[in-house]
């Protein structure tokens, strides 16, 4: 039997006339963090695979087996076992409508009127989120950002376009290359940044600047609840108390920042995944070929292995975070916002945090010198006097969503 | 080579003329995880061993090698990882009492003329404590609680008495069973609250009453920093802010409740294994019988998967707690204190929850009939009307140092 595998994309050939959970077990997959896919369908895991079958097994969705759906009992396809429930096509996909209405009314992120900018990566997340907005009625267009991470950008920017074609969606793009002269390899070879970190301002960034100039209300985000599950962990191994704080649903707009909200907090990775393959989204499945090694995926396995242990600890630990510690986290961040001297975009700084990055990467000054400090500014790096703390406090702030950088909006960081 | 092992006790036989780390990779054992001890002598991970060799590998310490004493530069037996640093055993001795110093010193836990209990279960964390008060010069006399977990227990209570005979140290003991008249097994399988619970209740409860009793000023447990850090993990992942906010190195007295102490959490479980075994403390190294599949070394193992990856997470996160985050959580818990109508010692409710898990352990029914009541009280359970929370509550706050209960004293529930 031939087993097609992701990331990295191989073959192997295993026996058949087995259960699709024992393949999986000699594989040591998990079947909780997978999809099984044979001729386009879903299987289960009770599923009895032959030697003639082909399957593709996909990360990273639950197939649920022999089992019914809860709403209308016909076969289940997919499981979500920390509601202890499954549910039919049919069904998933109203439940995964529910719970982003559920979200968006939480934190009364936007309304019918209100023009919202989904900020599009081509993954499983972005695209399911664009597809639900759209399936709601909601005035969603899509932005997408080019990164120039070779093949893999090429590929999501195609992907991208193929889902707004499809549907007759609005799709802005811009490509940071053309626009601002760099790409994100370039500037984690150049720039003192981490890749990521680079990466993650620059998607704020461009999103926070597009929705500006475009005029839209709203910035919504993929984030689902196994980002925020991990980036809570990360800030709250820190005690991180400023981005435990920021780390909401919703963020309110500010003086040129731009609303922001993250519709689908209430629904897993597996859940999103699922939703894009049952929905027939062609989303790309390869990871960024720059995330290895990424602190944040080691938050993630660190709450998988407790979920699987204890289905639900994820969903109480990002929720009852919501109810009960959020409260007690008031945001500190009172620095005052006024216009980057060079583009204009809000920041707590003589330049904000992009332009101090690009010119280092592009190996520009930026601004004059003034007063006594005749070298001028080397941005990017902290300056002396009483400014000092202050790149880093923006840096904080422009990060103070998330932690990490890398995992803005259901991006190649994913 | 022979190789034994622990926890279960065990021996294989390994090829020898290979250095001590290959031997541990190929038994699948993180090096950070254990002590290796050769003829009595610790050996270090890059040490050669022969055939002839016979090695003891026993959790959890760990051994440096080849490297310098960060103090005195005489060779190093003991690694401490998140501190980038390796000891002598004289220098970490030093290194521990200094530790254990600041901690007493940072929450002015106790002074050289309070008398001090140590609740001491025959592990190495009790033990080292005890070791340790005893070699700063303080009052420190030890507490030992018999469970009546079969030979696991008796092992424990030799242990203790020999460690207290060769100090010339006063032990207190009390025999759960011999007082109360029910072992810890038996609770296990005849009350409602899990094995785990009712020892953790009858810890807290033996050990504030024996202070009371005798007179001592302060209880002094030996939880570490493992313990701490996997609890607060455990807290926060259900957000469970009392429980967060009464998480502390040192709880004052209350009416009726003796003032708590943990003097050792400012270090691991690893360094208090190494210093029980280089000050030559034989302690009892098999964890409890009845602990398995708890949820505690679950979060443990979660901690330690993330500090592997990246050293001082641990402590970052316990010790970041301390100061930023306990600030915010502040105890809701105002309920009044008054003594049990049976025993004497403080509740919230009519009868204390020691009394309440007692009179259920034995099919006793505890006090009379009162009001409207004509059931009188079925103890153990929720009561009905205006009181239907107390029990809880009360159960929650003598919970509240730490929400797993077996975990109260460096006890058998390690």
């Amino acid at each position: 039997m031939k087993v097609r595998l992701r990331n990295p994309d191989r073959e192997v050939e295993v026996a058949g006339g087995r259960r699709v959970r024992e393949v999986l077990g000699e594989l040591g997959i998990d079947p909780d963090t997978v999809l099984v896919i044979r001729d386009r369908e879903l299987v289960t895991r009770e599923e009895r695979l032959s030697d003639e079958d082909e399957i593709e097994i996909r990360p990273v969705i639950s197939g649920g087996a022999r089992m019914r759906c809860r709403r209308c009992k016909a076969p289940a396809v997919v499981e979500v076992r920390r509601h202890n429930a499954a549910f039919c096509r049919g069904c998933f996909v109203r439940h995964v409508h529910e719970q982003v209405k559920r979200a968006i009314a939480a934190y009364d992120m936007f309304g019918p009127e209100d023009r919202v900018l989904v900020a599009v990566s081509g993954g499983k997340d972005s695209l399911a989120l664009w597809d639900v907005l759209l399936g709601l009625g909601y005035l969603a267009d899509g932005l997408y950002l080019g990164l120039g991470i070779g093949g893999y950008s090429e590929r999501s920017r195609e992907v991208v376009r193929a889902f707004a074609r499809d549907r007759g969606a609005t799709l802005l793009e811009v490509d940071l290359a053309q626009e601002y002269g760099f790409d994100v390899p370039t500037a984690g070879r150049k720039g003192s940044r981490s890749t990521c970190a680079v990466c993650g301002l620059s998607k704020r960034y461009v999103f926070n600047r597009a929705a500006r100039d475009h005029g839209y209300d709203v910035i919504a985000t993929g984030h689902n609840l196994d980002d925020e599950a991990a980036t809570l962990l990360g800030n709250t191994l820190r005690w991180q108390t400023e981005y435990i704080a920021r780390q909401f649903p919703a963020l309110p707009a500010e003086e040129g920042l731009a609303r922001k909200v993250k519709p689908l907090y209430r629904l897993s990775e597996l859940e999103t995944a699922a939703y894009a393959f049952l929905r027939g989204i062609d989303y790309v499945v390869e990871e960024c070929p720059l995330v290895a090694g990424n602190t944040q995926l080691r938050y993630k396995e660190a709450m998988n292995r407790l979920e699987a242990a204890s289905p639900g600890t994820k969903s109480q630990f990002f929720l009852s975070y919501l109810e009960r510690g959020a409260p007690l986290f008031s945001a500190e961040d009172t620095a005052e916002l006024h216009p980057c001297e060079r583009c204009g975009q809000p920041t707590t700084a003589r330049f904000c945090a992009f332009c101090r990055a690009r010119a280092q990467i592009l190996g520009e000054r930026l601004g004059e010198p003034r007063g006594g400090d005749e070298q001028g500014e080397r941005l990017g790096e902290p300056r002396g006097g009483d400014e000092r703390t202050s790149p880093d406090r923006e840096l904080a702030r422009s990060l103070s969503e998330e932690v990490l950088p890398a995992e803005i909006y259901g991006g190649p960081a994913r």
